[in-house]
């Protein structure tokens, strides 16, 4: 290939900057030609440093730039399938942040339009591009522990987000467990059928008042007969706790919390490790690097991206069927 | 003390026997003075090696004895409330193996005999003199990990039982999950007041055929707020997995399985560890005795037992919601 | 075999004492019959609570029972040989506490009448019965790791003995490291030739005016080719350390402490485990119950014992060439 | 700083590259101008993807070039010493790669050179950079062992190098051992006044006829004290094995191996995690970046340098008494 792939980025919030270095230093094949974001006067030196020249405040011009070969959409979730939309029409390949939208009507929407242009579009559900769950996830395939009976998904926040991004947030099950919910999808290999949602407020009582809960316990059911569990919390004091484990048939898999260093500490007082990675960013920028690997990699070698739109449509089934479980204390059939 | 504690023994199948000679080798308060046995010929030579001088095979000789101060109830389940009610009425002071019984009125008619009778009572719940999870325990107690918000036991067996013990048995919540639901209120220290269970048949499908699940996971709703998960399997082929975790406002407490050695053997092929314990006998032998020594220390220094009716009773009440939940597709209320 | 092996103890010690439990409690074809120490008086309570009906302050009580068929000697160091060979005379079999003697033409009198004698004789390295160490050993025998070439061994004791005992002790190296000794022969199959011992004052300069060390490392090399390295000191402020790492041709295998729980808890502090079980009391327990049962084992059916007189000799010289070699700084050949 | 920092890279092979590399991608202050090898049509196109403009086959056009301001030093080691001095007579801030030299007299004149250019000079000791080995230095900086006592290092590579390598290596001791030399001065804080060799031809015969050993164990004597186990062999079947130890009057500390993930897989056969990262290019790659950042941060901050001249000549100084007292069988001071 002797021509490097084009690249647009829209949204330079921290997410979109991410991707964009990642493009910049670790995908030789492509480069970002022009960024995009509402305040571009206050990104131009920072994309001045990663050497992109356009920066604009209007994503059309992205979009209206036949040099452009593919899209990364990291702007406002109110705004992903719209843009999704817009991006498939002008015929460019698409990678949009996750979720695509919280409204089933307009996710439909946005993956016709895909389908239609025929252009790769892949979501951001990047823990399934970590060393951890890559691994468990490969140990599955190749037959290792069987059948699988039972999934377990551990994933806890260091902090709460702030009470106002919690009002708009869509609720702790489409915000923070969309990825648990995917990550069951990816690690069982299966479809969800059923889900039962229990939560409580016993981190923040504002959290309450803000209609959401800050602590969820959700079992799933799996269309190949195994049962799922997810334990989520908005507070983990000792840091970002997330770890699978996967018992089958014939064995079990577990993975557990990446830290800074294996330092082991004994003194009288006890033995004492590190706590976990402190956050997503910290645990996982290299899953970030991954996930555009392998979406300029699906472009030069036409291949199906590793997270598809049903990949994407999926989760947010889930999701709005664990809001409604436990809105109404009873387990609730997944929606189609 | 001048005068050892004298003993009888009911019933001297395995779980009989460890009580026996954890009474001889590790309680210098108490003898064992006379072991009942339907098979009492068969049980002659064993109880002379341990210096037992009487077998019988009508255990109304050892509620008779009026120098027998306690007995060790370890017959069939189906006995087990009976004989406390004799027992309870002779005066004795009374270690009960799990559970009392299944049918709560019996329970109940048990518990009344013991209270009346002013005897000790104590159940055999083993698993809380375990060295493992006592510890969790104690660093709970000690406020090490705040407020509990969600526990979750793991409790899978090495294998399945005879489909004829399974049968018999009550169904996995009553034979299997019973321990942990006694473990969910040892270690939140409160009462489960909903239970939501889900199970399937993944293991072997003649357990299916005798009415029972193999697999299953148990959502439990605290009176406290918290929310505990079970997750049990009849076969773990790796060996029995007993371990659990509770996570709090203030920090999180794990244990793992224990292992035969501490060996790690790092080859071409990978890094290997020991398989867990193999099953309860291997696994649990330590809390056996020291569940003995706790229930003579409470008859020496006339204590509270450190399982009492009460604890006997609630696990069996938990049981049966989960089996209804099971039954019905939704999360069901515990019973007084 | 009908009859009870009958069993003297001469010396009732700390160790006296464990062992004349193990063979109570452990052992069904042996039998304490008396028990030997200085002070009698004191112990004949203790005695009487085992059932050991003869206490006697003249071990040649024990020796000229011509009912008895086998002595414990755990009394003072400096008796060991002495009372060794006139068991032997005896015709008693004959478990002896390590060392059998600082002195090496005592130790080879006390190997020459046990050899003519004809009786069992077993010495008390209780460490090749750990079953962390015994795995080790196991691996290696199965070939798991080739040919070994490095040997490592931690050995670390929680706190110095007092100095009025080290100054009778023989030095750190018959003292202490004598227990590595045996195990690096133990784990390598191997003699050791040469030595060159290190060492430094470092936790008490009231050690050092003892004319001893507390903190040292010796390096062996092994007639297989392989090379050693033990590591001691007198204070691990975090408990006894006891440890071992063998590297070979075709792997590595490693032990780790053991502890009282498995527990881990996580907080805002760190991840922190419990530290190793305190001493030799808490961590070796099982072992010493083990290595009366394998004494036992070999008189019952006329095996070798698992530790004979070569492996009580071989430590001592090992030692004396270790001493030799901090004395003059350079490596010292491992005397016949 | 409005003006990016002018690199010049001499040499192009494996590490040079990998700096090349960490320089475009990670130091946004500094920017390679030129890359001068030997085969210098072989790597245009590789300089030309990283935008590195200018490719020569003669150093002195980068020493020459007075718009360059410092130096990477990764050509062939008999080169360094003399690159050096030539590049600090033209001013020029100076990395070079280990070791400076195995001549002393050539080191030192190098060294004196660029104390007289007054240049930066840093040394490729890139462990010291390792998130793991950096933390064991900060929890003995932060007094949390207190005195270290004991210092181990286990150092094992995966596979020998070619036995033609090995000829001209300088012995396992300079070009293995070197990094474990400098490890040991980083973590004791202390000097290493003597060294005790053994050292075992065990992995392959060749490599003894080229009269190397391929398994040594080294002890030293550090200046406060301390004393030190170094372990190493040239084939750990299991992968790259790479860990550290420190003992001391308040605690101890230790780091494992990575792995390429935390998945743990627990099945009949046993339970098996990864082996360690292959080899140095998967375990120490964040390192090699690291140490790029420091050395540009003390050019930027005119800071000393973290491996100075003298911590380049110290390790050699080690290495040549370790080869002595191999040679000679006895301890062997260091020289200054």
């Amino acid at each position: 290939m002797s021509k490097k792939i084009k690249v647009g980025v829209i949204g330079a919030g921290r997410i979109g900057k991410i991707h964009a270095q990642s493009v910049t230093y670790h995908i030789p094949e492509a480069e970002v030609k022009t960024i995009a974001d509402v305040y571009a006067d206050k990104i131009k030196d920072w994309a001045h440093s990663l050497g992109i020249e356009n920066v604009t405040n209007d994503y059309h011009d992205i979009l209206n730039d036949p040099e452009i070969d593919a899209v990364l959409i990291c702007s406002s979730t109110d705004t992903h399938s719209q843009i999704t939309i817009e991006a498939a029409k002008a015929g460019k390949h698409i990678f949009c942040e996750k979720p695509i939208d919280y409204d089933l009507d307009r996710i439909h929407a946005a993956l016709k339009a895909v389908e239609e242009a025929g252009v790769k579009f892949q979501v951001g559900f990047n823990r399934r591009f970590d060393h951890n769950f890559k691994q468990v996830r490969e140990l599955i395939k190749a037959g290792k522990i069987g059948e699988p009976h039972i999934i377990k998904i551990t994933s806890r926040d260091p902090e709460p987000p702030p009470v106002e991004y919690v009002k708009v947030s869509g609720g702790i099950f489409l915000d923070m467990t969309i990825h648990d919910f995917d990550m069951a999808r990816y690690l069982s290999g299966s479809e969800v059928e059923e889900v039962y949602a229990q939560g409580a407020v016993l981190v923040d009582p504002a959290i309450g008042e803000a209609g959401d809960v800050d602590t969820a316990v959700i079992t799933l059911k799996f269309k190949n007969g195994a049962i799922g569990i997810i334990d989520n919390s908005r507070k983990a004091v000792y840091g970002y706790d997330q770890r699978v484990e996967v018992f089958g048939s014939k064995g079990c898999v577990t993975v557990s919390n990446d830290t800074p260093s294996s330092a082991v500490l004994s003194t009288v007082e006890g033995v004492m490790s590190e706590k976990p990675k402190y956050f997503f960013l910290e645990r996982y920028m290299d899953s970030f690097v991954q996930e555009m690997k392998d979406f300029f990699d699906a472009i030069v070698n036409n291949k199906e991206t590793p997270v598809t739109g049903i990949d994407g449509l999926k989760p947010v089934l889930i999701g709005l069927a664990a809001k409604k479980s436990l809105e109404e204390g009873r387990p609730v059939k997944v929606g189609q």
